[in-house]
């Protein structure tokens, strides 16, 4: 008996169009964002994946993408459960950076560094940036602060006791569960599923608006590797995010 | 110690604009609908007033309310509990009939007595219609069946049970709740509150997208009657309604 999880990475927002590093920062998506999560729920409807319940960060573009998508698929009724475990990473003082003008003064060494590596991340914002979210109300229920920077290592260590205390019970109780996201929050999970190394996780690419679906089993123990509902377009846009590699365009 | 609750009808839907009777029917806002969300959301935020929760029914024009105006007033993020004990009265055999063409045909006393008796409900809607609502899966976790008719006091039986176990509690914990919901299930709510009789509740109507803000004691006890956030706006709305009243407008 296996149960079926949906991955579904936010459209296209203000941010990622004007090549800004966005971490936490609650932008909007553009008019090519919400068609791409428009035509996300379409994929959805075609397949006959309809979700039982919906999990989602706290951001806004993973939140209309999510309102977008089901609004198409009829299924705006379904339970909503959000948090900011499923939050992008945040992206610490690079948070509002222009990424062409970060590769230009620091160089691909220490850009890259930021961009991918496992376990250093990059300088704290600080709280009185106007990029900060120290006074920010969503986040006045976390427990302790908000984070003030994140790597790929910190955002599963807040990620995956999320995933095993609440959204697993209700896929394993048998619902068809969507969790919208966001490119490094999904890529945390994937790693977790797919069981990728450190090492390895660098160089997967998940495009936006692109639903990734897979069969879980009772014990949280995926039947095989993901599988992208319309995979000629999703391998474009995977190709598309890593040949912007160096304009950072992940995350 | 007072909390604030704040009641919003949902906008213009499809079948308000073709004056049908839609009750449980599933449709969406026309673009003037969802113009009147965005408002609303609008008056919220210039009012400083902003919600710690949002409950809903379980139809989308209440949701694509709620949706557009949390997006514009910048709540898109806060947590949201739908039930069906907030739908719109279930119309019975009157769902998808023309009003102007039931007045024709029933006269106008059987007329206003389906849409206004307190207590008398429409004929049931068969299981067979294709606005029947039984084979729903949004409604498969009724204890029971989905009704197949109601009259406002069976609306008042089902959703004061909810008002006074969910919502309530959420109020008097100090949050700032919004309701999104329909012309006769906030008509429940506002006689419920505003303790009218059940002869005077027939004159009671309320505008599609205007904010209704009442300040509720630590009881569930109103300080006062609700107001609207553009007194106005509303007045003219709500004339409207009433001088619909022969075509039906109000549900």
């Amino acid at each position: 008996m296996t149960n079926t999880l949906i991955l579904l990475r936010h459209g296209q927002s203000e941010w990622n169009q004007k090549n800004l590093f966005t971490g936490w920062v609650d932008v909007r998506l553009t008019e090519l964002g919400r068609g791409e999560a428009a035509r996300a729920g379409e994929l959805l409807a075609d397949a006959g994946l309809l979700p039982d319940v919906l999990y989602t960060s706290v951001l806004s573009r993973a939140i209309q993408t999510a309102n977008l998508a089901l609004d198409t698929a009829d299924r705006l009724w379904i339970p909503v459960r959000r948090s900011w475990r499923l939050n992008e990473r945040h992206y610490g003082a690079l948070q509002g950076l222009d990424k062409a003008e970060t590769l230009q003064q620091y160089g691909e060494e220490q850009f890259m560094e930021w961009r991918r590596s496992f376990d250093t991340p990059p300088p704290a914002l600080e709280d009185s940036s106007e990029w900060s979210q120290s006074r920010d109300p969503r986040y006045a229920g976390i427990d302790g602060e908000p984070p003030r920077t994140e790597c790929l290592k910190d955002v599963i260590e807040r990620l995956v006791p999320y995933w095993e205390g609440e959204i697993l019970p209700d896929l394993t109780s048998g619902k068809t569960v969507l969790i919208t996201a966001h490119g490094n929050s999904l890529r945390a999970l994937v790693k977790h599923l797919d069981g990728i190394s450190d090492a390895d996780i660098a160089g997967l690419n998940i495009p936006t608006g692109m639903p990734l679906v897979y069969e879980i089993d009772d014990r949280g123990v995926p039947a095989g590797p993901g599988r992208y509902l319309d995979p000629e377009a999703a391998a474009a846009g995977a190709a598309a995010v890593a040949a912007q590699g160096a304009q950072g365009a992940q995350g």
